[in-house]
């Protein structure tokens, strides 16, 4: 009845009171020239919903964006980047002191060595883009892991759970998000998706195919049982 | 008072009555892999303001276009294209018969030579991406050219009116459209636009900064008072 629903709510507005939430969302840019650039396919969706979620349950949200074309969500901290070196500087100015951190954000792992600050003439034949690594957002973060529930996301198209299990070890994360972004129903630009959540404590589950916002809430209640129990 | 804006609406209306006009908008992606992607920055916004003026002018509108997040406006032929060699295949399925053509699109004139179906993994130092030249959509409509009004446009940095009246030459072209996407109080994204027109007949315009719908009409005034005077 409605006052269950009101009860309900009023505990959900509770659950994060009190505790700092970073977010990263959306692709980044690397620019080749003006015009050009290499990106990945995020729409931002998923990490905007988290920090929805976070932000209704009484967190205080800092979400941090690459380009994307969605409005950010009201009474959050709001930092908008273009870049992978962008989205890296901005993360390790706010990861102090935050409760959850969760990287949903899709950071190119390689950029163009050369950027041009003009348009690039095309030529006849072929053109060669060498490209190197940017920083390891998520790495980095696991190595200076303090007391803040780490949280990263996979995008796979085949393997998904090997490769999740591969990175949650690798860089010392509490969580990993795994969803198939091979699947036209779910993922890149949808407002579903469907994902497996593995943890460092050995909880494997599949939250089945669902809206962005249902999921966010699913997973905040997983990370905040698994930090309470961290404590106890 | 209204009734001039009444009649000066139905004069408008007629404008382009019984013509059929192509246009292309919007960048196109070329894939790395399901996730990575090489694109060019548009939002399409100029095309689609471009096909809704001449919609409203009465014209039979085609309007092809790459991935763009804005709505497609309504009563027209949409094409949605992802990739260079998808906006080729449109464009040739649908240039016969046009009386006016304009490529507003941005098409990527490179494409990496490698495709790969699964996410690529990341490896330590620096990665080579070797990129093929795209089929060039323009100089192949120049080329094949006959009773169409033929369109251009050109992005640039600098110099803007050398690669323009070079453009125009070169790829055949009726007229082209340049902007300086330096700004940034126009071009990219913006829902505002500042040009110059130049025509194969001489014309040299430049339009001041306005709305792209009202960039749009001015356009196609001029194209339709040029391409009256071709048959006269």
């Amino acid at each position: 009845n409605i006052i269950e629903v009101i009860i309900q709510n009023q505990q959900d507005e509770n659950k994060l009171k009190g505790k700092k939430v970073l977010i990263t969302a959306g692709p980044t840019r690397e620019t080749v020239d003006p015009v050009r650039f290499f990106s990945n396919r995020s729409s931002g969706k998923m990490g905007f919903a988290l920090a929805e979620v976070a932000h209704r349950w009484g967190a205080e949200v800092t979400l941090i964006a690459g380009p994307v074309v969605i409005d950010p969500p009201s009474g959050i901290n709001y930092v908008s980047v273009t870049t992978a070196q962008e989205m890296y500087e901005a993360v390790m100015n706010h990861k102090n002191d935050q409760d959850i951190i969760i990287k949903a954000a899709a950071v190119a792992d390689y950029r163009p060595k050369q950027t041009h600050e003009h348009k690039m003439k095309k030529h006849e034949g072929n053109l060669v883009v060498e490209m190197e690594r940017t920083n390891d957002i998520l790495k980095e973060l696991g190595e200076q892991k303090q007391q803040e529930y780490l949280v990263g996301f996979a995008a796979e198209t085949k393997d998904i759970e090997y490769y999740g299990n591969k990175k949650l070890e690798k860089k010392n994360l509490d969580a990993i998000v795994m969803n198939d972004v091979s699947s036209t129903s779910t993922g890149f630009q949808s407002d579903e998706n469907e994902v497996i959540v593995l943890t460092k404590r050995g909880l494997k589950e599949a939250i089945p195919q669902s809206s962005k916002a249902k999921i966010s809430e699913r997973l905040f209640e997983i990370f905040i049982e698994e930090k309470q129990g961290e404590k106890s």
